[in-house]
């Protein structure tokens, strides 16, 4: 071996070791759950990411789901998710049967984002919108933290963020998650949005909680098929189950600017889909409006 | 070409692959808003940041700025920019006038941190106390997320964000933001802090809502001229616009343990401004004081 | 000097460059406070890590701390912590004495980890389960962020948020932080967990506060040293101080999912800590139990 080559070799290593702690199959690693900001959980969750690997990129969707309220975090997953790029591994624990037998499960999306959880329902929304590739059923003989055998009650810490962390650092493959399950999730029922005879049906599925504003399902193209454009006039009608909480009329405008403060309008949301406002003040308060799989609206122009 | 040039050329290539993901240029990323943080809107903006550039360092100054609240986004700014390394670009998104003609802009400061905001008053303490080298208006025909164009009423993601990493990873200089503006922005007028006649006038720009310590914008400085010094007892009147809502004697100490626990003070705060606190209580809440530009504050030597 | 010599020697030297923002030394960095997130204080205490080394990695444990409140910040580094790798350096600042006597510390405990705070009860319970292996006393002559010699009222962010940083960034050693203190901590009294006659005492720490659990320090050990096994009923015994605030009979089971929604139970929780809850419900809201060094709990078989 000549000098060229030894040199030429213990490069190769050096550059091997440089690049090691930077890993190339690195992944964020995105975190949701309804723990709320006020004890160590959140951090017990990322340290043990951190443990996994100290160079991951870890980061927060939200950690104020109300408590127990898989649909909410079905949807934020939902809002959230698509603007992280491809690859992207987002944990979500919200886990009220934790300790019972619902599965702990991988998703891969077809468009090759991964979410880790309970398969208690939070998958709901991200199955319908962005499609399953493939589910895999955690196995926690082998993706578990050393040690919490005797933990049954933070499968968030010991299962899910474990093999999010490891998952996103490359440590593991999708395939060594553990066994491949059919392409199918637990899935909350809920009013799907329609057009008939320009009238629209849509559901409420989440506020924006911090400014009041009711979104919908509906995506502005419906709008578009059922006729109705910028600057008319609609006759909206919202209901909790069987229970008329709002019979309106509102304008579509294209923003919150073309109207004074204090006063409603239909608007196009950040997601594309129809949504109720006061600019500048609360239109859920207001009106008692609340969201969830129960609540349905209604969109028509006015006779 | 010999074997020793081959070789230090592809370690060349080698060298600059290892070192780009490094991005020396890179800068920190830190958002500010009043989205809250029970949805999903801040992790939208981190992720299209992440799309950015994955190795991006992104921080949060915070969140629960009261919504719509552009005086205060503009004080948080300067309470803690300055604390952040030179060449730190924040991106604060306080935005009633979402699709209103408000500019989008971003200021450079003489000292060279960058602030990436809509121009409606968000920017009046940082002109004011860092001073502004150079303000560009971002073109959104170039700086803007890749598929956005339908969306009106998030420029935060959509425009401020992806902005503002880019300019964090380097991927555009300042230049490149878009064309120059005038050195002005649009500022909130409020009394400013002067002495006269050893009386002192200053303003309540905020609070300390943890501690319900009240703030005033009157530098230590102006204590030591006006001929006040550690000990001394002060009459300090308080007012929201004409109406008084404070006039009492404080003693003026140098920390809180001076007093027992529920006892009033006077302090100079982390900012080196003077500040109203009882010691382990709230302040604010007893007196019903708020802040903002309305809100003035008078001291001066007992007679 | 050859040329092979003078490429392995400029390679080396470029090596060198290449690994040094990398910095092997480095370890986590993770902030708590009773600051809250409403301003820019945990921002301020960050922006001074990253201007220490802006490749830091930075977390936080909570800032949701109860102002003043020493015992629950001495709680949560020991919930979290011990999830965290060796060498993690924690900087907790819950400080009503700023500007009086207290020493401002770090910890070193015998498996690694790093705590810095004033020495006001905070690491009562990381000196009683980790173990100390060397204290001191931190240095503000030469561990301070420059400038901040005229500030008595934020040391979180002038003292140890940059001892913190650099301790995290290898700027400084332990040794460096200051002169050797004796292996002692301020600490707070409590009731610890005993076992007698079947019989077991024990302390309410803390609460889960987003779902209403009961937290002990009783570790499950003990109930299988009192001889209590799983779907056992016992008997509890709530105080606050000498006031009975809960005297009722419970059963021990595996996890909430062993009763129905809003039914009571016995667990052990994920510090594997006997604790009680309701099913989906809040136990401590439905019988007015707080927690902390006062509150106390007693288990017993029921007769």
């Amino acid at each position: 071996m000549n000098n060229l080559k030894k040199l030429s070799l213990s490069l190769s290593v050096a550059a091997t070791m440089l690049v090691a702690p930077m890993s190339f199959a690195q992944s964020a690693l995105v975190f949701q759950s309804d723990f709320g900001d006020k004890d160590g959980a959140v951090s017990a969750m990322k340290g043990v990411s951190v443990g996994v690997d100290a160079s991951l990129p870890i980061y927060d969707l939200t950690h104020e789901v109300p408590t127990f309220n898989i649909w909410e975090a079905s949807y934020r997953l939902f809002q959230a998710s698509k603007y992280w790029p491809e690859g992207t591994v987002f944990v979500s624990v919200v886990d009220p049967g934790v300790g019972t037998p619902r599965k702990s499960v991988v998703l891969k999306t077809k468009a090759g984002y991964y979410f880790v959880t309970p398969d208690n329902g939070t998958l709901t929304m991200i199955a319908e919108h962005q499609g399953i590739a493939e589910v895999r059923e955690i196995d926690e003989k082998v993706n578990r933290l050393a040690g919490s055998a005797d933990s049954y009650t933070f499968h968030g810490r010991d299962v899910y963020a474990y093999t999010g962390a490891r998952l996103a650092a490359g440590a593991i493959s999708f395939e060594e998650v553990g066994p491949k399950l059919p392409n199918q999730v637990v899935s909350i029922d809920y009013q799907h949005a329609t057009v008939k005879d320009s009238t629209i049906d849509g559901n409420i599925p989440i506020l924006d909680p911090q400014f009041g504003n009711v979104w919908t399902n509906i995506h502005q193209d419906l709008l578009k098929e059922a006729g109705i454009k910028l600057g008319d006039t609609l006759c909206v009608t919202v209901k909790d189950k069987d229970e008329t909480v709002l019979d309106t009329k509102l304008p579509y405008l294209a923003s919150f600017g073309k109207v004074n403060v204090g006063e409603p309008l239909i608007y196009v949301n950040s997601l594309l889909n129809v949504s109720l406002a006061l600019n500048q003040s609360n239109f859920a308060a207001k009106h008692n409006i609340a969201s969830g799989a129960d609540w349905t609206i209604k969109f028509k122009e006015c006779n």
